[in-house]
């Protein structure tokens, strides 16, 4: 039996690619950057298709010896018939049967989902995750992402959209959100929002986030509170999500968790003094485990789990 | 084998019972009042078993043609081991194996769930949600409880508490909710919140939810708004819900739900103003279609189900 995967995590400035060994062990990566690619459908279709084709080369992998493909895209993805819906950040990509298409050059099986389900379905299989039969997988960038795995399964939804954690309304009339709400998550959370925040309360239009986190880890109380602010926004959200799935883990991931430490007092509190007590005795809050690695152990498990099923 | 189910809906006013006939159909109904078998757990225990035998008995129904007995009860229970963890408004009610209890009193196979997830099962079997595979059921009373039927499967959550739709947060400063949470989502759109609300803006200590409906129906604007603002707080907790689950079908239940064509125009405009795009294209609004046969039904299909599967 063919023994390797190749998983690719298609971001809006990366795309990784891993050879994933038997055991789900990545033995391989490489990167490109996206820019290059995302001018049109074709140009990144090419690269993708290259790039794949190089590291089974480069690591002297015959295609009969790979089980499949596995791409996590930053956009609506359906799964099942392997069609990419659209990527709100890269051109041209509406309705693109990119299995299709890829299963035709490379010749090997090809699976595509999203990115968050992707980490989801690492961090369950490989991180954070283990075991649990009910879990929500939070990432926190640019945008704020979730994963749902509900009744042992990753659930996906009607249309592929489940998940979208970002996007729960904290207050009714709170401020507009880029999709067209009011007072979502995302709109207090999301980089580009807490930057804003940030150089209002610094005062210091240069600032990045990875300064507020080392003002934090200085002891500077404006530092401190800008974390704790957030922290509540997150705990609040959490709250809901808490109370509707009654999950026994919530993983968060992304790059604004690595200030984990300056949150995480705030978030259980939050959680301790909102949630419903059934719910908010049993959910454990905990890190990703897999960071970067994520998407690429993902679709490794995508892989695995799509071919052992058919 | 045998043909009929026994389906039991405990609510907090009344107890019903009805004889559910092999395609679903309920042959013969009872009531009984809650209040006379609250005081204690032995007496509410003797009176169901003393119901469902006497309702058995004068249909001629022979316990050997009872496939099974199916309950659903207004608290915490975990159906997988049978057992009520608690009901709020029921008194003595903690860890109660009320499974086991009845199944050695009446000699026929004992199936027990939470009395919205029951709700849920009728309508999503034999009611407005028919076929669907994922959809969110809401009902609206004195509390505001949710069923979620999610990849073709009821979703209880880790520990049977999952559904809490009533306790969504809407507003991050909001109200203090009963649960110990801010700003939940039945803080605003429960019985009791609403007619509080009501006696202020009507002046009028007496007023009933029943008589708002009745003013609304003949033009009175202060009805007219209180129901839309009424719709405006379900509009906004089913934007969370839907951007986050993705169902294609929400189905609207409870006492409150009668005035739904007061509220229809309104709930649909903020979802179409504040939901995600793919999610509000595909989601359907619907009312509930079995009102108060729902859980009778929901508990024939428990049973059905449960020994399907065994």
């Amino acid at each position: 039996m063919a023994k390797y995967i190749i998983g690719v995590d298609v971001g809006g400035t990366n795309i990784k690619l891993g050879l994933v060994g038997p055991s789900g062990r990545i033995l391989a990566k490489t990167n490109l950057s996206t820019k290059g690619y995302n001018h049109s459908r074709a140009k990144l279709i090419d690269g993708l298709v290259h790039a794949i084709q190089k590291l089974a080369q480069e690591n002297k992998i015959a295609r009969k010896d790979i089980l499949g493909v596995g791409i996590g895209l930053p956009g609506l993805v359906d799964f099942q018939r392997g069609v990419v819906i659209f990527m709100p950040n890269i051109r041209g990509w509406q309705n693109v049967p990119l299995k299709t298409i890829l299963q035709k050059r490379l010749h090997v099986p090809v699976f595509i989902d999203n990115d968050v389900n992707l980490i989801t379905l690492g961090e369950w299989k490989f991180g954070a995750g283990k075991e649990y039969k009910n879990l929500i997988c939070m990432t926190l960038g640019t945008g704020v992402g979730g994963g749902l795995v509900l009744n042992n399964a990753l659930y996906r939804g009607e249309g592929s959209a489940a998940g979208e954690i970002g996007h729960i309304p904290l207050n009714e009339k709170g401020p507009v959100c880029n999709c067209g709400g009011l007072g979502c998550f995302e709109r207090y959370v999301g980089n580009h929002y807490l930057l804003a925040r940030a150089v209002k309360i610094f005062r210091n239009k240069n600032i990045r986030l990875e300064d507020i986190f080392h003002l934090a880890r200085q002891g500077n109380s404006s530092a401190i509170r800008f974390w704790q602010e957030t922290a509540a926004h997150i705990g609040n959200a959490l709250v809901g999500i808490i109370n509707l799935l009654n999950p026994r883990l919530v993983i968060i991931g992304g790059g604004v968790s690595s200030n984990y430490r300056f949150m995480k007092e705030t978030i259980h509190k939050v959680i301790r003094q909102r949630a419903m007590k059934v719910q908010k005795n049993m959910v454990r809050i905990v890190r990703a485990r897999l960071w970067d690695e994520a998407g690429i152990i993902g679709a490794y498990v995508l892989v695995r789990e799509s071919i052992v099923r058919r």
